[in-house]
This record gives structure tokens, C-alpha cells and sequence, in this order.
């Protein structure tokens, strides 16, 4: 990556697509360049691997002041302490297979960001192989558990030793309650939240809803955890942002179901959210909440994979689902008609296929985002809820590298894009094939509706001249009409050999309808 | 600035100027951020101030789940208190105003990065005007102690309450022992540190050289703290890195004077430093040592200005100092022959004038221009201790907002370019014009002498396009052989109204005078 900021988000995606992800930095002058994206990692669960060099053991005796080095020796470790579930620094190499096993279960036990640190004098040090296992266990094996292998089996590395075939009291007491919650419910809901991509358990969602017949909401952050051409699929539940349909049928709800979902602001649009904790069973890797109480010690796949095989949910009668998506999947430009962040997203619409993925910075590009119609499943990307401004760019080299059969499309608006744009030189690098939308509103378009000024402007640049900086075989666009964006896109999908870059020309005060609904229904409330 | 990160250098490299420097930022996906570059304000000591806004207090009590944040509200300020010397989060309107004073004392005194975090709903809060004061004095002003005006008068922040006329029993028995010291010498030397910068202290040791006729050498991280034709400079003392005559001059000092410098690894080259301490007196803001014992309870900037008074010295007689510059003052181009490093420093020393500054990225951009002629003082900035890449580009905007009658030099690898360049966007948007070189080498040239491999290879921007990418008129220039470097010199001088950029290419494997002595003295090491 050009650079260390850029590679933290690519590993972020990286992660979020195939259970874990890497990210390898120089001590300090690199480490402390990813705090942000490893942070964002962290409050959006995505088990993301640091790994730092730092000064060898022998030179620190010499003295403190050798370069890259801030106030102490651990100064970078106790920093990523507070954005990482585990950390360790390999100073002793008889323990350094333990501990690097214990920091690599802890990443995907708990889908958070670890942090292991290595002195530059033991890089080459031999050491026994791991064995994959908790300490405290016995046995070592030769890699038998190695990360590769376990990735789609997370259940193995359970932090409380409950198999499967482990029905403790707590558990059996738990499935009955929900069993009998659902039976007795009119109308249950499923709201399946992000951690449902994090487990990369998207067909349990899948089996429970159809096996029960139960209708599935998601968030704004677990976009595409179920195609949302699926016959069970309601539409996103986003409060404020979201439809009124939508929020009606999972408002009145007798029975919700909060799957691997965390009630956030952004996420479930926090102000106008009006869940009825009455109603509600929540199952999340933190805790089982049935109504207001909780149950302690059970674990969250094992639940999953429990709850799915219950023999006392009786399935429904097949639901009327009515999920009306906002545009259709035909789009007619007209020809000299300036183009609109709306009518830009209806083209979009159309324009996705299967083998593509979203991936959605910060601001309209992310609101907007809502009401497209994704496909397959796992097939939007975006820090929905940490918000970081100059996530898109980098993190859709991690994806298209964790699965080249997926082109990204990236949404990314003019603010965002000069954060961490140019990091599309990484991907021309890799031969990789990004389509690149500029959502160009001259600034900061999302702060323009809450306080704005001339703090929100920024220059102007010719995204479109980019192919030329890189040479090769890029192609730049400037779009000012419906005309040139559809024919843009058209070319950019037939130019499968580089990248495709649109400067796509906003009004500044323009919205996208999920913007508008959002500030419409913050105007009424003030009413 | 673009992006947060370029934002923080370029609040370090204000700080480095004038004083103080500011950077505000939002909660977390702005803050995290900046961590690298405050971490290279508290290794380099920066007076730098981070302002972050943060979630209200009313919200904080509704739940944690708001975006940006990543695990408790504390996280960010948490995380910079390893990267500062004081932080304050204003809960309490009433005891802001104090706090507010405190933190602001301790960055001046310490000349180190710190933090102020203000939650959103306490913004527009009244207070009452601070008074400045250390906290335990009674009174209060009407900001007389502001700081603007005591950002030249340090002292007046003196931790300790020592002023002036305060000869306590140790102030007494040090000077009377360091005057004896260098009474008793034969060729005593000044080595002139990076704190005299950032006290912003240089014209007392000049006063000080001047007076008692000492010659005067500086590190790396404090090159151009006295001007470079100055009859008593000896030239950049940096161990293995410098010229024989320097290093041989002040290692066989027999009464070597460390002023506000550190012993640090790139600084004064470490492996090959043999400084006696048993001849040495070191004067920092952290002790006052003489050979190898040590004074507590001595003020910095007091002692300082107590032995320039001194009159137990005795003025020396003039010395016959031979500086030679490495570079001539006149540099003639050979027409077609390509450009190499040594000739690129040769071509910039004959350019540079009393109104430019250099500021200098990591690297051999660095390393290239300890061997350049600083004309007056405070003319070259760089991170060269903490030498984190991506420095000069961002750094260079806050130099000439400090001091708009200076003109920055740029000099920078195209690995840091591709990190934090394209904020050459904020220098147009706010009408600056440095002057930005590029040292194409084709990848992280330094690191191809410590270990090579296609890692070191990095995508070839043409950088001389980046004025069509942004309209304006900035200019552009490729360069490959010796007059086109002078020529696009003498263009870019005259383009006094925006920027000017040029891509220099040079062979991967070139490297400066400087970066060879250092390769040629490990490897006399090693044999």
C-alpha cells in the first residue's frame, strides 16, 4: 500500500471477507500510522492481525534513544491496548508459539483486532511449531489447528469448552424460553446484524429464517448478510434513514429477534429507533437477553447452532413479505439531464451485477448506499458504524485480494477520496479492477446539512486525470450527465484490465433519499 | 489539510517555528489519526496542541453504542497520554478555564505535544477568562499570561519558580564547576542541540559562542540552529554519517558542551559516536550533568541564561575554525548527463537563498541534505530522530503559514510522497508556493542498502501531473538530466504565485555523499 493508514483498512476488509486479516507495520513511525483503522476494527468487530518489528532486545539495553522510539520501548504496545482484544511481545521464544496462538484464537474468538510485536533480533529465532490449543490445555500438536483451517470453524476455538453435544441448565433453559417466545409470537422478526458476517454464519441465518419461516430485517452495517432478492428478505431497518414499511412491520413486531446485532446510532439510526425491549430476544456473541433478563455462560455459535436445530419451534405458515425496493433494476438515462446523487444510485442499481461488491465510504456514499439492491450475500462493504472517512479506497484492494472473483465498486465521495484515494495506485499495482465512483459534491456534503461554511469546501481535483499519473491501462471519466455516467459505467465494466475512475459532477446541497428521509424525519421530530 | 495525518505534521512543523502549534480534530476517526505525528512531536519535542471535540456528556448516559466510538469514551484520550505530556478532557465548565492553563504551561514548558478534548454539548459553554497561572498561585488576570504573549519568554513557565536573580546553592556550585571546566580546557566545543530550536533559543547561544569564543558544531535534528557561514560553525556532527574533520574535532574535544542535544542514534549517528563523557557537560531541559554527575532542581532556560552572563569565563582567544562546505556556491550543469543525488545537492545548494526554507522528508532526502548549506538559522526542518516518512510535504504548509516570508523547499522520496503528498492540494488551495522535489528513485531507496527486494518497488506516478489534476498554476516538471534540474530550479523561482513540483529521476541504487560515508564507515566496521 502507498501507506500504512491505507493497509489497515485494506486488512480491515480483508478480515471482513475471509475471517482474518493482516496487517504487517514498521515499529512507530508505521504502527501508530493504523490506530485509526484497527480502531475502527475494533468497534466494528473485524479480527484484524497486527504485526510490528520493534528495536532487538539487545539495543534497548544500550539506551532509549534509538530513532522511531516515542517515550518507552512498549509505548506502541500499551497504545494498541486499547484498541485490541489480545497483545503480546514475543520476547522470549520458548513461549513465542503459545502466545502467538493465544493472540490469534483471542482475534477470532472475539472478531477483534490482536497485536503482536516482534524484536528485530529474534526475527530469525527457531522455534517449536504451535499447537493452536488454549493454554492450559495439554498436547502439541503440529499444526493441527492452524488459522487456515479453522477459519470456517469457529466453534473450535469456543472460549468456554461447550461443544455441542453440551446441553448445560442454563442452556437447555434458554432454548426453551426462545422456543416458546416465537411459538407464542403473531408476527416474530428477525434483525440480523453484523456479526453474522463476522462468524461468516450468513447460511444459519438462512436456515433458521426458512426452516421457521420468519422474515429478516437487516442493519445498516449488516447490509447483504441475505441476498435481498430472497422471498424472506423485509429491507433495512435504520430507524430515522430507513422506510416507513420497513420500520413498521419490525416496530410491531410481538417477537424480535436481534441477531449478532448491536443497537448503534448509525446502525439502527439511534434517535427514532423504538424497539420494545418487552418483545425482544437478543442473541449476540456478548450475551442471550430474552425480554429484560439475561443468561450468562453460553456461547454464541453453540446457541446459534442449537437454536437452529430446535425441534420446539414450530415453523410458520409461510409469510406475506412485501419488500419494495426503491428503484428498479432498469434505468433510462436522459440524455443531457444533469445527474443527481438519486438518479446516480438508480443507475447503480441497475449497473451491479453478481460479481460485483459494494464498498461504501463515509457520508452519502454510505447513505445512499441503503437503498440499493444487493445481490448475493456479503456483497457490501462499509465502516458503518465507526464511520472513518477513507475506508473505501483502501479496503477494496483487501476484498478484490481476499476474493478476485468479486469486483469492487466503489462508492467514495470527493472528501474521503483525497484522504485515502490515491491508494488506487495500489490496486493498479496488483492489477486489480476497482470501478471508482467520485461522489464529487466540492466538499464535505454531509456536514453542509448540519453547520456549514467554507470549512467544508475543498479543491477541486480532475479525479479523471488519475489514469494518466499511473499510466497503464486506468480510464478516467468526467460525468456531468445521466448520459455519461451510464455510458462511464458501461465502459468501465467491458474495461476489465485496470481500474476505471468517474469524476461524477454533484450539486453540493444535493442529497440522496435516504439523506432526506433522515433529515425529514429529524424535521418533523423538532416539529 | 486533506487527511487528519497531514494535518498533525503540519501543526508539528508550525510548533517548530513558533512556538505552539494547533491541531483540531473530531472524536476518534479523526484523533487516531494523528497519533503518528504527535508520537513524533513528543519524540522530537513539539509544542503541539491537540483540540478533539467528543460525544456530549447528556448522550454518554443514553448508552455506548454512539459511532466513532471505539470501546469507552476515555479510549482516545487514553491512547494520547502516551503520546503527550499533559490532557485534559473539559468536563467541568467551571475548572476549564484552569485546565485549559495548565495543560497549555505544560506544553510550553515541556515542548511536547498535548491534549484538550471538549464534549459537544459543553461547546459553547461561558467561562471565565483563565489567568495562566500555575495552579496553587491565587490571583486572578485577565490573561495577561496569554500565549501569545509569553511564547518568546519561557521563563515565565518555569516549573520550578526559579527566576532571574535566584542563585540557590546548586544553581552556584554548577556554574562555578562548568566555568572551571572550560577554563581549564584546551579546545572546548559546542554541540548545539535540537532544544535550542524549540526554546527558540538560538540567539543566546550565539551570544553564548560569541562571547567566549567557543566554536560551535549541531546534530542532525538541530542543523541550521546557528547559520552555516557563521565563522564559528564547524559543520554537522553526526558519528558515522559526517565528515572526518567534524567528527575528529569533537571527539577530541577536551571539554565537549552538549546544549540541549541528545545522544540519539540517526541524530549523532550512534554506532560510531565516541563522545567521553567524562569530558562532556550536558545542558538539556531534562538535567544538567558534568562528567558523570548530575544536578536536580537546576532550571533549563535559567542556567542558560546565567552562564551566557557568567563572568567567571574567560573569553577564549579566536579560534581558527576550517568548515569546508562540501558544496560549492556555484553549480555549472552538464547538458545531457543525467541527474544523480550527489549533483541534485550540489545543483540545490548554489539555489537555495536567505528566503527559502528545507524541509526534508525521510530518508536520503534527509540523509542528502545534512551536506546542504543552511544560510540563516531555523531555515531546515525534518524529522530526523523519530524519521517518520510522510513528514516534509504537510509539514511544509505549516512552515509557511508560520513564517509566510519564507519559501519551502520540499524535499521528498517518491515512497513519502505517495503517503502524504497530494496535500501539495492544501498548499494550492491556500495560495502557498514550495518548491517540491521529488526523488524518484523508484521505491524506498534507503532500505534497498539494508535489504532489497521487489517490496522496495513502488508504482511510478508522474508526479509533474499533479498541476493538471488540481487547474491553477502550478507547475510541473520531469527532470532527467542536470540542466533540466536547473532549469525547472530557475522556473519554479519565478513561479512565486503557486507551486511547483518536479519528478526527479534518479537511478534506484544512487546515493548522497552522506548515505555513502555512512554505508562506507559499517562497512570499515565490519572488516
Amino acid at each position: 500500500m502507498c501507506d500504512e493508514q491505507g493497509a489497515g483498512f485494506a486488512a480491515d476488509a480483508y478480515a471482513r471477507m475471509n475471517g482474518l486479516g493482516v496487517v504487517c507495520i514498521t515499529y512507530c513511525v508505521g504502527g501508530l500510522k493504523v490506530v485509526n483503522p484497527i480502531a475502527g476494527g475494533y468497534a466494528e468487530k473485524s479480527p484484524i492481525v497486527v504485526i510490528s518489528g520493534s528495536p532487538g532486545i539487545k539495543e534497548r539495553k544500550k539506551g532509549p534513544l534509538i530513532h522511531h522510539v516515542v517515550k518507552d520501548f512498549d509505548t506502541q504496545q500499551r497504545i494498541f491496548e486499547h484498541v485490541t482484544v489480545s497483545s503480546t511481545v514475543l520476547y522470549n521464544v520458548e513461549t513465542a508459539p503459545q502466545e502467538i496462538d493465544r493472540v490469534l484464537n483471542s482475534a477470532l474468538k472475539h472478531k477483534r483486532p490482536v497485536y503482536i510485536e516482534i524484536p528485530r533480533d529474534l526475527t530469525y529465532s527457531s522455534v517449536q511449531s504451535g499447537d493452536g490449543r488454549r493454554s492450559g490445555e495439554k498436547g502439541r500438536g503440529e499444526g493441527e489447528h492452524s488459522v487456515a483451517d479453522s477459519k470456517r470453524d469457529n466453534t473450535s476455538f469456543s472460549s468456554k469448552g461447550i461443544y455441542k453435544d453440551n446441553f448445560t441448565p442454563e442452556m437447555t433453559e434458554a432454548l426453551k424460553e426462545v422456543a416458546a417466545m416465537i411459538n407464542s409470537s403473531n408476527n416474530p422478526v428477525i434483525l440480523a446484524g453484523v456479526e453474522l458476517h463476522r462468524y461468516l454464519i450468513q447460511d444459519k441465518l438462512l436456515s433458521f429464517a426458512e426452516k421457521f419461516q420468519i422474515p429478516v430485517a437487516c442493519t445498516l452495517s449488516s447490509k447483504s448478510v441475505i441476498s435481498e432478492f430472497h422471498r424472506l428478505y423485509l429491507g433495512l431497518y435504520e430507524g430515522a434513514m430507513g422506510h416507513d414499511s420497513v420500520r413498521e412491520y419490525v416496530e410491531s413486531s410481538d417477537c424480535l429477534i436481534l441477531l449478532g446485532a448491536f443497537v448503534t446510532d448509525l446502525d439502527i439510526g439511534g434517535l427514532a429507533s423504538k424497539l420494545d425491549q418487552g418483545r425482544t430476544i437478543s442473541i449476540t456473541s456478548e450475551k442471550i437477553t430474552v425480554r429484560y433478563h439475561s443468561y450468562d455462560g453460553i456461547d454464541f455459535m453453540d446457541f446459534i447452532n442449537k437454536i437452529s436445530a430446535s425441534k420446539d419451534i414450530i415453523p410458520r405458515k409461510q409469510v406475506p413479505v412485501y419488500f419494495k425496493h426503491l428503484y428498479d433494476l432498469e434505468f433510462l438515462p436522459e440524455k443531457d439531464k444533469k445527474i443527481t446523487i438519486s438518479r446516480l444510485f438508480e443507475c447503480l442499481n441497475a449497473f451491479l451485477n453478481d460479481d460485483m461488491i459494494v464498498v461504501a465510504d463515509t457520508g452519502d456514499a454510505l447513505f445512499g448506499s441503503t437503498d440499493l439492491t444487493i445481490h448475493k450475500r456479503t456483497e457490501f462493504l462499509s465502516s458503518a458504524f465507526y464511520a472513518s472517512m477513507g475506508f473505501a479506497m483502501p479496503a477494496s484492494i483487501g476484498a478484490q485480494l481476499a476474493n478476485p472473483k468479486l469486483r469492487p465498486v466503489v462508492l467514495v465521495g470527493d472528501g474521503a477520496f483525497q484522504m485515502t484515494g490515491m491508494e488506487i495506485s495500489t490496486a493498479f499495482r496488483y492489477n486489480l479492477n476497482p470501478i471508482v465512483l467520485v461522489l464529487n459534491n466540492k466538499g464535505y456534503g454531509t456536514e453542509r446539512s448540519i453547520l456549514d461554511g467554507v470549512f467544508n469546501d475543498i479543491p477541486m481535483w480532475k479525479y479523471n486525470i488519475i489514469p494518466q499519473m499511473l499510466g497503464g491501462d486506468g480510464k478516467g471519466y468526467s460525468v456531468e450527465t445521466e448520459a455519461e455516467l451510464a455510458d462511464a459505467l458501461l465502459e468501465a465494466e467491458k474495461n476489465t484490465k485496470s481500474f476505471s475512475i468517474l469524476d461524477i459532477h454533484l450539486d453540493p446541497y444535493d442529497k440522496s433519499p435516504a439523506l432526506q428521509r433522515l433529515t425529514e424525519s429529524l424535521r418533523k421530530k423538532a416539529l
